[in-house]
């Protein structure tokens, strides 16, 4: 039930006390958790963690020492709690230095609308010793990009959603396109009806032997014992896309025939 | 800018691969991080992590080890990938056993609509060695309640939403009531506009030493160079609310007075 197919590792640390008091949804985690997984990269954590030094540099130590591809949101920025470029430089032991590509990006940014560098717009030039400045398409504060190796990557990108998205679509799939798993992901799924999820699960371990490296998940949306709706989700992956569709698909027709047996409903669900 | 008259901590272990693949937001993270905050629990992590062993087993020791209050969601159902009770027991070096009175809970929610126990039903009633079965008042699957000491503990609720909601708010609420600190928390927020977060930064830094234990936080709404709007959060804790309301508020009036002087414009903003 794994994606043993799968071989490239991602860690999405999303830094910000606003996360960990629960003032926002980590949207932007989910975000790039899905960018990542469709690309065939194995996302194995989101982990929101305040803007506290003591919490944050072990939190990145781990995750570089365990991941191909780390990627930060959050703590870019001009303010006294945006310290993302200086929690990297310590879980890295490198400098923090100014960059001069860095300053000229913020230096022109706000040139254009007639505004001087203050120590606070320069502060956002500052990055780890050896990283590269990631352009911001969106906002003001340059990304962050160190080149461990050709297979592990380090990415800092802004908590502003659209300034993130932008910067991931338009530099870190790039900058990871070597990296990626040459397979494609599909997900098929199915609504059933009037099983419990109880009387379901022996049926998905049967279904789920047709492919021992789809990944099979039940998420029940009715009530187990009144009114059971339960969310199939199967998730293949091969070669080709026609390939990972038909192993998917095996095991969704199995499971029809299965659930039919034992007076279930089956109904086409969403793609996603 | 930290909380620091907050002592006890807690860690979200939000366990499934389909938060980690991006199919599902994390809501079940941030539902427990307000509750949490709002009690003054200061809350270190919202972790997600795939339903695999090896992932999960090292991220519940570490919550185990530096938390008072660890709470997880996800893997409690009767499907095959639903191990949550299992990776407790490894994590605690305990053994995983059938606990009868989760299974006279589970046996009569099954009997109450004529089903009769299966081994995919009974699963759900193995726990740790000496853990206490969660009441669902939703469901069917019980949660988990660990006492390690009493001032440690681990709760495991299901990833459904409103089983999860129920049992922290029937349950998990009355269990740590004993470890909350005796203060209230208060969030008081302005919007700032016309002014750039980079020129906004030096008076936040200015006005926050009006509150050292306060936690400040701008959140850009707009465009930093042609629309700046910006969040301003200023969160304040203190044995009374009147008291954390007025460090709050003297952190806010100053700002106000700030931003006018630099041509700024300030607004009200929903308390959220």
């Amino acid at each position: 039930m794994t994606l043993t197919l799968v071989q490239v590792t991602a860690w999405i640390i999303n830094i910000g006390t606003e996360l960990t008091i629960g003032r926002i949804v980590n949207t932007n985690g989910v975000f790039l958790a899905r960018e990542l997984h469709l690309r065939g990269v194995d996302v194995r954590r989101i982990i929101c963690v305040p803007d506290i030094e003591d919490e944050v540099i072990p939190v990145l130590r781990e995750a570089i020492n365990k991941a191909n591809i780390v990627i930060t949101t959050g703590g870019l920025g001009p303010t006294a709690d945006d310290q993302t470029a200086l929690f990297l430089a310590k879980a890295l032991n490198r400098k923090l230095v100014l960059n001069r590509d860095a300053l000229d990006i913020i230096r022109e940014k706000y040139r254009s609308v007639g505004l001087h560098l203050t120590p606070d717009r320069e502060k956002m030039a500052y990055l780890p010793e050896g990283a590269r400045p990631i352009p911001n398409p969106v906002g003001t504060a340059p990304g962050i990009h160190i080149i461990l190796s050709s297979t592990h990557h380090v990415f800092a990108l802004p908590g502003v959603p659209s300034e993130m998205e932008a910067m991931f679509r338009e530099y870190v799939l790039n900058a990871i396109e070597p990296l990626l798993p040459n397979i494609c992901i599909i997900e098929e799924g199915v609504i059933v009806r009037n099983l419990p999820e109880s009387s379901l699960a022996p049926l998905l371990r049967k279904a789920s032997k047709l492919c021992s490296d789809c990944y099979v998940k039940s998420h029940p949306k009715g009530e187990e014992l009144r009114k059971p709706i339960i969310d199939v989700r199967v998730v293949a992956s091969a070669n080709t896309c026609d390939e990972a569709r038909l192993k998917a698909i095996r095991v969704i027709e199995e499971l029809v025939k299965l659930v039919g047996a034992e007076g279930g409903v089956v109904e086409n669900s969403s793609k996603s």
